[in-house]
């Protein structure tokens, strides 16, 4: 299962395990913010899950292939065994089945926490992956099926994406195909893994092995392939015939199609019958959305309505998470308006006036600057310390406090820091200011 | 090791692992914004660090104690030993260490996360701790270590804490008398952890046992004792007589209290001259936080100067660290201005006008508020309906749209509900709304 492991030199982190820096660290807080706002304007309250389980009882809630990935320890305490998360809506369920949550229904949950995975392949950070969802618990209809998706447009909106795709499919469409054709329960399996990767050679072997007549092995081949606007239900319409249940799955599917076409997301929106998501769990509309031209999938999710059931307590549900990586690294490159990671100010005084520094930082900091404070000599070369200093901050300028012939409520202010790195370094400003009036001061060069 | 185990129902979730559910999760993270925003102002910028790392790597910076504690298992992919993190200053001085985040010094890095600790007794959440905490690394003066304290003050003011106590000493000051009485290391280590503990019986018995001279044993068990104002560094001075490292702990120490009571937080200081801390890697002024009256410790730290070069850079250094579980529950009762949990608004409509509804609560969630919406029948009962959900759910006020005899420009908007639960239900109010003039309208009821 490893790869083969020649005598290299021991890593120092887990692969796949790296922690997030200050800047990028400052910017997926931001999304995470701007995502969490958004959720709580459409009523979605947080719940914070614990970072790992008992696996005898979240397993319940699990596929085995994704037991298969988790991390497992024994408890020392119990000798239970122990699972961290692989998957919050699992827990969600089990929370909610057990009441924890109150039984009023609809609730509305959302989380931002990060869950646990074996990967075949490490790179950056793939073994813990940021997720942030939400789901709408309680409610079996259209309108909730299309509230999950709008909500998820809407947070990409937020994020400032503006061309993005929604693949919106009813995973009870193929899976019923399936069943009407008469393959055995593992072959079924197999065959949904073939359609989910559109693998089409690999579903005909499987149809064939087991001797599907040939016009329903038609159907089936036929679906994966079938993505597109509206015209795609047509399709599908003729597929089903008079199968009453295929029907009534084409149905929903198209009554949320609509409604979500005409709330604005109708050049986002995919229809795919062969969308079946990734989890066994999902027994209705199901969706992905995906950044345009990257093909890159940066969430998804979908109705589970006997999944909480599992917990002890029959509640249908639906719900979406992000991979706050992905949208993250999508996102790379344009800035959005973000501040700067640096501090604003650099504020330094000699060894006698440092009660004084305290007392200026903690003014501007009520004020809403950000203020890297430091001891520091100010006479001889003390200002051009200061400046290289406050250059390696990154600050936009620096206030000197006890400066020689400034008086007591007065600082000297330095700007105009910001030129290093650009060419020749242009002679920061320097001025004298009431101490009193620093706080009002803007500092745009 | 674990209590003695009947023959009882067997736990769904591992004790001291509970969820943190909606009410809670919302204040826990709006202080841990209030603390964020107040390190961020300081110049602190945050540092995301891995849930688990290797354990031969990591324990160079975790005293054996600490790794008897933790979660441990084996990494299918390298067959190592990972750990759940039990400290995250050991982690960041890993991270500082390999060059990850520059070599530019001081760097100020500040976190928010969980740490993972075996405990002997379980309540609520004490296996997951949340911490937030902030790191000074790089510099070693006087006003470094004043920095980090005026920090943490700086934090508890801006929870809204005024009475807190942070007892201030210096952990060289009882070792290094330790180490002058001639114990052996054994003893040495047992008498630190009984003096942590203010236990003068033990420490008094290990002094005996290995036969300590009389003067020097008084000398030993008088620090513990020593807590107070400035009048305790006389004392300390004269048990240090002419013990020149003795004289510089205190010295240094003395220059930091003076410089905090200069800055504001004379009132919240105490000197304690047998302050220890607990973990091993402390090598200076350190400190603990208290709520005054409860003596539940919110948090401390102190100075590290060598810990980093554990990891292979050498790096002087101090931090601290909150416990945030406890300073959400010693700010309980206290609702600090929170907004509610709850949604400002529920917005109904009929099926045949969902569009309209998603476009109206689109425009209210641009404008600030928070709306759940609902597909509900408008005519017959439903305005009682609802009245009814709206209680439920929580909200100030109910919007329906398309309610027969109201023009489509319009909606009809019940207010007061909140009397629910207040004796007898006042009935609510209602009134037409043109639509464009409701995101500017203000709900107080």
């Amino acid at each position: 299962m490893a790869p083969s492991m020649h005598a290299r030199e021991r890593a120092l982190v887990p692969a796949g395990m790296t922690a997030i820096l200050p800047r990028t660290a400052r910017r997926v807080r931001r999304l995470e913010e701007t995502l969490v706002t958004a959720l709580s304007r459409w009523g979605y309250q947080e719940i914070i899950p614990p970072t790992f389980e008992y696996l005898d009882v979240l397993s319940a809630g699990l596929e085995p292939e994704l037991v298969e990935q988790c991390y497992k320890f024994a408890d020392r305490t119990t000798g239970r065994i122990l699972l961290l998360r692989p998957d919050v809506t699992a827990q969600i369920a089990r929370i909610v089945a057990m009441g924890m949550v109150g039984t009023g229904v609809p609730l509305r949950l959302c989380y931002r926490t990060t869950v646990f995975r074996y990967e075949p392949e490490h790179a950056g950070r793939e073994r813990e992956i940021f997720q942030i969802g939400a789901e709408l618990i309680g409610v079996d209809d259209v309108m909730a099926d299309a509230e999950i998706v709008a909500l998820m447009g809407d947070c990409l909106r937020q994020l400032g994406f503006t061309s993005f795709k929604i693949s919106l499919g009813h995973v009870l469409f193929f899976k019923s195909l399936l069943a009407r054709s008469g393959l055995s329960p593992g072959a079924r399996k197999r065959a949904e893994h073939a359609a989910a990767r559109k693998d089409l050679p690999h579903l005909e072997e499987i149809l064939a092995q087991e001797r599907v007549p040939r016009r329903t092995a038609r159907a089936v081949l036929e679906v994966p392939g079938l993505y597109g606007q509206e015209e795609v239900l047509e399709r599908g319409r003729a597929l089903a015939g008079r199968d009453a249940l295929l029907r009534e799955t084409l149905d929903r599917l198209a009554r949320v199609y609509r409604l979500l076409a005409e709330t604005g997301l109708r050049d986002h929106l995919l229809l795919d019958l062969g969308e079946l998501r990734g989890f066994d769990y999902y027994d209705g509309v199901v969706f992905d959305v995906f950044a345009e031209g990257l093909g890159c999938e940066l969430g998804g999710g979908g109705r589970y309505n006997h999944l909480i059931g599992r917990f002890g307590r029959e509640l249908p549900s639906t719900g979406f998470a992000f991979d706050v990586d992905r949208l993250f690294r999508t996102l790379d490159g344009a800035e959005n308006g973000l501040p700067s990671s640096h501090a604003d100010v650099l504020l330094v005084a000699p060894p006698q006036r440092l009660p004084q520094l305290f007392r200026v930082a903690g003014d501007l900091r009520q004020a809403g600057w950000r203020v890297v404070q430091r001891q520091q000599p100010v006479r001889g070369d003390g200002m051009r310390r200061a400046i290289e200093e406050g250059r390696r901050e990154g600050v936009s300028a620096v206030v000197m406090v006890g400066v020689p012939r400034v008086s007591d409520d007065e600082v000297l202010l330095l700007t105009g820091l910001a030129s290093r790195g650009r060419g020749v370094a242009k002679q920061p400003g320097r001025r004298r200011v009431k101490i009193k009036e620093l706080p009002a001061l803007r500092l745009s060069d």
